[in-house]
């Protein structure tokens, strides 16, 4: 069916040991359904994740940086080398410049690797689209981590976001995010046309981990 | 003929006492010429030469932040009631998060006020094109203060820039800056489809400042 | 008897016409009073508002930058020419860099301008005792604009952050904020050791500020 | 003898395979003196390095968040699971808030790692020694690069930090950085009072990088 990233944030339950555990359900249910499951984990865990899974695996974030003199930054070469899929890019947690946003969606373009851009609204979706990453991922800041998912609360925060996106940037993926926990949510992230879902707390932090994400695959 | 926008920037010639003279400079041009002259000063200066020139006054930036506990900040609010005409937004010199430019060019809409968003290349003023913003001001950051002009060295990313704007949103008008200091570059400009320029050193440290804004208008 | 400094913020009732309303009202309490009483302004208010008070205005931050390409900046130069006596460094709301604050209060000193850092707990303000502004202001973040007195609150912060000051530097005087309104608070906060105090909306939201600002100095 | 941290930034040989090869050069040769050598790698590296070499092993950079909602963050919690000794902390290419650095050194604490705080001259490492890290290490940021060892182009910067340092904190060790690349320079910065050196390009980006960690030792 449609898209499911899971970042994983800087949560207890989505770094170190429990992350990896994580991963490994998530490989686990996505060889058991027809939607493409992928992850972001934390720049500690992202080398020992991917290669414990076949899923794909996405870094949080990179930063806007060429190799060089730059303590305590990581750039998209360095995430490549490690095997990662690609990064999101702006998330609602880590805010960046547009020049840095279009220095590292067009970085990541050129290394072939897979761009997902935070938007949290119409008008910032527009204006990611038009630096052609591969993935816009709408959420607005009010509903993150609330559990009211946008795709019910503000659904035509969905379908404007993707006809602006697709407006400026035909080629451009929609997902929608915050809010979303289980498979009604999805269902009606995909019907108001995004591809998919970017998700976190709901299934990060969910007491049955693998029940939670089974459930929003429609495995349950 | 076009726009020309000075930006003051925190040059000690562009400040306090030599702000005001510069001003007062621009203002007595701007009534001998065709030309849309605006200025734009230290958010210290621009209560005092919004009082004493007749041209348009722009803040050289906003905060994205609303009336409140901002200690150290200021809105497009509060521009407004000091007269200012808009803002310069994300300088190269003051890069902004995608979200705050987003408030800020939405709130100064709101207040009728006008924007100009600065960006560093073709993909960037696309982007800040979707935002529907009054003016983007491309400046390639290699050329700004180096009096080689982007007219000439960069023919391509004007060109480009204006394509790119234009084709996101018809309405957005298109400046150029970086190295624009006299009559040639200002016309180079026009002719490459830019409404007009956005510049700083080349008049505001020039040492005969009237002399300088005569040429660039082709007064001289 | 002590110090008091009255932050203005980016509140509606601190900018613009209401902000010079309020310079005045602390004006002419400052010459009833045996307080020394001075106020932080926003950039945009500062110059007109020095002409009009006869008390002394700060500025409520300026930029860790010199004169030059540095658009929509204010530095301590340009505070000074529009006669403002100081400025507050690193306010809560407001954080800077270690390496900016120091930079920022060596220029303070070389011009003869008073700082005043704030800190958020003990350790930190140590720290910037060590730094020799004139001032530190310790404001437990947690406290701020809740009107619970830090000096009833945690009385502790105060007296221990007075001694860890003197410790460093023996001649940097202490301030306390954070939830000060009243006589009471104040007085408090000077029994604890601090010089005085540094506050907010107790004073400039108050409904009838002009009788908050009387009641604070003991007038009422 | 003395102390030495090897900061591996962001370099190319920094980073990924030429990381770890250097990684366990430096094992080596720290195996064959009487130095204390340590490393400080990305956060991307630091979990496999880890695992591969006996030596002490650092991050370049922690956020100063707990565990939660911080998409793109890392904290010290998570590199002390992935057994990391302790954190670079303010390094000049990654200036942080005064606030930050004071919630990162108390964190380090708790947890029994180690804080290295970098600082740009010696009014900032007094400031840094208040917040009781375990190392200050003063970096005059017109030298980190060019080869000038700090040592001999401004050791009074060195002793004056020493003492400053000693003077607030006298359990404080303090390092000297920026320029350092040979014994000469590492012998000079320990006659002047400091106990060893923080430096990256000397060694990481050196053609024989082993012979370049011998010859800073004293092993040729």
């Amino acid at each position: 069916m449609g898209v499911v990233i899971i970042n994983f944030k800087a949560y207890r339950e989505g770094s170190g040991k429990r992350a990896l555990e994580l991963a490994k359900i998530a490989d686990d249910v996505a060889g058991r359904c027809d939607d493409y499951i992928a992850i972001a984990v934390t720049s500690l865990d992202l080398a020992e994740i991917v290669k414990e899974v076949s899923i794909d695996v996405f870094a949080q974030h990179v930063d806007a940086v060429d190799f060089g003199s730059h303590t305590g930054r990581i750039n998209a070469e360095m995430i490549k080398e490690k095997g990662a899929k690609g990064s999101l890019v702006n998330h609602s947690e880590r805010r960046l410049r547009l020049a840095d946003i279009e220095h590292i969606v067009s970085k990541l373009r050129e290394l072939s690797l897979t761009s997902v851009v935070c938007t949290n609204n119409v008008a910032t979706t527009a204006a990611a689209s038009a630096l052609k990453p591969d993935y816009v991922a709408v959420e607005p800041p009010e509903l993150i981590g609330t559990g009211i998912p946008v795709s019910k609360a503000e659904p035509e925060v969905v379908e404007n976001s993707v006809k602006a996106a697709k407006n400026v940037n035909p080629e451009v993926k929609v997902l929608c995010g915050a809010g979303i926990t289980c498979h009604e949510d999805y269902v009606a992230a995909l019907d108001l046309g995004a591809e998919g879902v970017l998700l976190a707390s709901g299934i990060v932090k969910a007491k049955d981990r693998k029940a939670a994400l089974e459930e929003l695959v429609g495995l349950r």
